[in-house]
């Protein structure tokens, strides 16, 4: 097994993203090729003092910016670390990829490169959110709308990761509407719901309001992926908040800062616990090998944990068990 | 002045709300008028001490429930508490009303029976979130979807709210968006970022992600109503469960026991602070009369500072401010 990581993108490149590699090459089996401009790599490795004696590294001599735009990854920036990584995923050359850099182009290089899985209509993005039990948020920014059949398909093949790399036995599938009953919504949800309802091995809990998603009602939550983004990025957002204003809480006298330093251990052990990076990176769901993309602002210890979920990825099979999916014939007949 | 109360409705319906009512009759001045069932009024307030003599009493027969649909507000309902409060603003009998009950049902029967400001497309619910600086989100839940002059609009009326309401002077708009660039999202929202980057006295901040709404970033937020309702009860349900998290780690033993209750007060504030009841409830942003939309899990703390908040908007000429803005030409001519 062979895990490649795409060290050049991100807001902590290249030195994080090698120091994590370097970090899972003496943690893990699995061999790791870094790709990614081999002159920068080794200078700042040199300066760093990160030890590349594990890694493969294979030279790629630009790089995808957050503002390049998502095509750039097939057309002008095609010995992109990125574009070169997801080349070198589809000609078998390794297992599973990582990177931290433009979601935008990762998705569509994905697709056009490595391509989907036969069957699947769109990959979309897998956040894990860190809630009392993880949570497998799905679509959370791939696709900006849904038809209903996505929502039935993104349920099946969430449901096969969230079984196979979450440990859940018969996840549930929640979908993410503005209330409880099967009328709220629009048209498209209300087929969604439909769909979901009747669908062949999914475990399906209903509409569930985003007010529940922290509180383990489902193990799955389907949603279109401007949504999904929004539920993402506000988990973090309203993280960093509440934890910020807690530790202001905590600083405001002597006495507060004199008990609070007894809490530190556990404070920071329940900010660990909600830091997303301890599931690793976001998994494209849909796509046929394993790709999987780490937060931009991800450290050494989140690419670490990026490169494990990417070795449990390849050993679980979960891949072919969604094929196998997603090879069924969809429901519905005629109103498809 | 009068403010009008719905008691009936809400899940602590009757007690919590006529309590609220009585304290806010004790401390304010305008006359408060309560309507619901009088002989169940009668009875609760005996049983749980609650002084009516600073209430006016309207009889109402019948409660729209949670699970009625938005429609019987003006068909099989006319006669609840809801209806009738809605009827007696239209009629001129009380200067705003506050009802903790089926959001779906306030709207429309506002809409119909209390009637839009001229101009005014589409109603929508501005609950405000309880962050660094309160942040104003429009829509929070009236309109799943909303065509580019309607975030327009929203941020016209918005701004008048701001200002006048939550005393911010040239209020920020910003867009939610999954990007920060101009060209995020789909069509609607790209024609919509171009509408409020021309539009007249708006302070446009540009897209906003919703990972950095918590921060103080700008005043007020339009998105569609789908997204606008994840946003706000997120917030609610993330908030409950931080706090939930953060009382298990101060009870995990006996020295964070102690330490814990040296912090306790700091925290019960900051969890008051975060709590979206202190700024009363979500006033309905384009109705040409006052009505606010109270948590469905109102006490009688958030029920007093809805009618804190109701004596607000009447005193501050927001309505007839609003009035003006949505009396304007619509900008962009025939592309409307």
């Amino acid at each position: 097994m062979k895990i490649l990581i795409d060290v050049m993108s991100g807001d902590n490149a290249p030195e994080a993203l090698l120091r994590g590699a370097a970090d899972a090459a003496r943690a893990f089996s699995p061999a790791i090729a870094v790709i990614g401009d081999r002159a920068v790599i080794e200078t700042v490795s040199g300066e760093a003092g990160i030890d590349l004696s594990g890694l493969e590294v294979c030279d790629a001599p630009s790089v995808i910016s957050m503002e390049d735009p998502a095509l750039s990854v097939v057309r002008e920036k095609r010995d992109s670390s990125m574009a070169m990584g997801l080349e070198m995923l589809s000609r078998g050359e390794g297992d599973a990829f990582v990177s931290a850099g433009n979601t935008g182009a990762l998705v569509a290089g994905a697709t056009l490169i490595v391509r989907k899985i036969k069957g699947v209509r769109r990959a979309a993005i897998g956040a894990v959110l860190p809630f009392s039990s993880p949570l497998l948020l799905l679509d959370s920014g791939a696709n900006l709308e849904l038809v209903p059949s996505d929502y039935l398909q993104l349920a099946g093949l969430g449901s096969v990761y969230a079984e196979k790399i979450l440990g859940k036995k018969s996840p549930r599938v929640g979908l993410l509407n503005n209330g409880a009953e099967k009328t709220k919504g629009g048209a498209n949800l209300q087929e969604a719901y439909r769909l979901l309802s009747e669908g062949e091995g999914i475990d399906f809990v209903g509409n569930v309001e985003a007010r529940d998603l922290p509180f383990g009602v489902c193990d799955v939550i389907v949603t279109d992926g401007f949504t999904g983004n929004a539920v993402l990025k506000l988990t973090e957002g309203l993280g960093s908040f509440l934890f910020s204003k807690l530790s202001d809480t905590m600083t405001a006298d002597l006495a507060a800062r004199l008990s609070a330093a007894v809490l530190k251990p556990k404070l920071k052990a329940l900010k660990k616990e909600f830091s997303a990076s301890e599931y690793g990176g976001a998994p494209l769901i849909g796509i046929s090998m394993p790709v999987i993309k780490a937060h931009g602002s991800s450290d050494a210890r989140a690419i670490y944990n990026a490169v494990r979920q990417a070795i449990g990825i390849v050993s679980s099979g979960v891949i072919p068990e969604m094929a196998r999916i997603a090879a069924r014939p969809a429901p519905g007949g005629e109103k498809q």
